[in-house]
């Protein structure tokens, strides 16, 4: 199972109609993703060239729109899965099987039977008990251990939930051995939308204290999982896209020496969400007592779950921007008190915006028709338009 | 447009199976949830039981499920609806459009003249700017103002989003008048799971005021809607039915004297959420630092949104519920940090519980199969099943 670079050199060209203020021909009712396919490749294609050596796995939870993948698959990316539909989804689109990292660490034995039944080689756990899961149900594949991180710098930890220490990676890597898996390598990841490129420093250094205690034990990983994280361009500063390689690159060396494993990242946002823009409309401008609240008709329950506890902060465009600007609170459409995007910390909207302006948020191609609800108060979840 | 109370004397009898234990004959994979509608149609005609006089309109927002809302429709319930797919739900379900209050405050102006196009004639509005919407949109129909209430006492507060003063509320019942609307009345919110009968005295006190001054100005409001709210059987106690509508008919009496309005109930979780169980499977027990971590393959996006907060606690029951228990984590099968049920305050499980074993939440028929996500993750959105 060689993890070679995907070839990405005849990846589309970067569009050239820019998706912020592009419209859709036929003024469909909102609200809904507008989409470009292309771009996506295009940052796909930036983030293998920022990290060279690389392979590049799409995290298909991100956005799993069955043109994208194709278009990724086309563009040879490979991709990270977190269920049996998602292998099943990516291997529609054209990807080859080997090409895969099923990366959810704790799952069900019999979704483990089904991928390995679909051909998925390269499983991700964080537990003997998983160990042993992946050892029944497919054998004779690899795993990779997932080593808990400290999430430092990260809009959006992830490290609660999933991880382990590097003893119990060590323990994780001699039992796959002993039960005739692929002891592969280790995994971990440095939290959603991370700002700071030396967050990839200590999981690497633990990395290759790991392997060379592995080695030692007479094991050979040879493959790291340096996750995801790479930004998108939500609110707040992040850094360009070649430092996060030259860090990633820098600690390699210093950790690892002249002797890099096999890389791969499984990036989700940093490849779909530039690519999206969510369009809506303005319901209603109110007062409530000293405050202004603008009503759209998307919210929390229609895509934009990731506004909960206003972790994300999605940049806005307005069909009303120019003019003077104040504070509001931004809510969403159903008749749910949870349904607000952002309050405790309120946005910046022009003062003359009123009922049916349009409303864009920037960068919401990744986590929000995945995440609507199948129809909360009877409005229909999140469609995806497709610019071009 | 007379609101008389529905006829629920022929209503079904209460089931005999009890869903607590019930299974499914068929072993359908898990996650899933399990209904009784009958038991559902049963708290419909407890709560109309414990408030004589007053209309029940189930909110089709807690479980739009078509079974459910035609059972309901059957036993004589009215409807309370958000959206332009719920009242064309309700109305294939066999309701009567003049039973219907579309309670949603802050609506698609287009969502208006739909509704009205398919016959809706009363709608909930809290601000100036929605009267003029309705009256625009839905001319000639009936409207009630809603007021601000504290929310004190309850679960999930309300009224941040939603509600006006008092005084905003007469002018909103002038300004319908004055707009060829009804100025039907006013209704309330006192915060969903609400633990004190209590707290509808002071919005019916409230009310009251707002009654007698607008009759003063020659209006004639005649309906108040006391909201939604009462309890179901999530962890914590709350008082009988019977309490909650002895302390409303005495806060009205108090308030009103003898010249009750025509009142009205808006119960979505009073009415389904103990109609339903969610059945789970555990995929892993493990240990994760000094926590036990137990993950099921049902989680916040398939379902358990409300446990977002950690403001709804569900009761569980397990298959190998008997022996000693312990505290553990409750997280579901996303690859997503988010995805953690109960974490700050853990939940007691037995000590014997793993792989394999079913977990069931009680008290879980509403807002959970229409808070499901589309599929993140690609795992399929919480499917119903009815028992019996």
């Amino acid at each position: 199972m060689p993890l070679v670079q995907p070839s990405i050199a005849s990846a589309a060209p970067a569009p050239t109609i820019d998706i912020r203020t592009a419209t859709c021909a036929d003024h469909r009712p909102t609200p809904y993703l507008l989409l470009d396919v292309d771009r996506a490749v295009e940052h796909h294609r930036q983030l293998a060239a920022a990290l060279p050596g690389t392979a590049v796995h799409y995290a298909v939870k991100a956005n799993p729109d069955p043109v994208l993948l194709r278009a990724l698959a086309g563009a040879g990316s490979r991709f990270d899965v977190a269920s049996p539909a998602e292998v099943a989804a990516v291997l529609r689109a054209g990807a080859t099987v080997s090409d895969l990292v099923y990366s959810n660490p704790v799952k069900k034995r019999s979704d483990i039977a089904t991928a390995a039944s679909l051909g998925v080689r390269l499983f991700v756990v964080d537990s003997l008990e998983e160990t042993e899961k992946v050892a029944e149900a497919a054998p004779g594949t690899a795993i990779l251990a997932r080593l808990a991180t400290s999430g430092a710098g990260s809009d959006w930890s992830l490290s609660r939930k999933y991880g382990c220490s590097e003893l119990e990676a060590l323990a994780i890597l001699r039992a796959a051995d002993r039960l005739g898996l692929e002891a592969a390598g280790l995994s971990f990841h440095v939290g959603s939308q991370q700002r700071d490129p030396r967050a990839w420093d200590a999981p690497i250094a633990a990395a290759a204290r790991v392997f060379a205690r592995a080695e030692r034990l007479g094991l050979a990983p040879r493959l790291l999982d340096l996750g995801g994280g790479f930004p998108a361009g939500l609110e707040g500063d992040c850094p360009p896209l070649a430092e996060y390689g030259a860090a990633i690159d820098m600690a390699l060396t210093a950790h690892f020496g002249d002797q890099h494993p096999e890389t791969l990242i499984e990036p989700g946002r940093a490849v779909v969400a530039d690519a999206g823009i969510l369009v809506c409309t303005v319901i209603a401008v109110l007062r409530r007592g000293s405050r202004r609240w603008v009503y759209l008709d998307a919210g929390v329950f229609t895509g934009l779950v990731e506004t909960l506890d206003e972790a994300i902060r999605y940049p806005l465009l307005t069909s009303a921007d120019g003019g003077p600007t104040g504070p509001c609170v931004l809510a969403g459409p159903t008749c749910d008190s949870a349904d607000v995007l952002y309050e405790r910390t309120p946005v910046e909207l022009p003062l003359r915006l009123s009922e049916g302006d349009t409303v864009r948020l920037l960068s919401a191609g990744a986590y929000t028709t995945c995440y609507s609800t199948v129809g909360f108060n009877g409005f229909a979840p999140l469609a995806t338009v497709l610019t071009g």
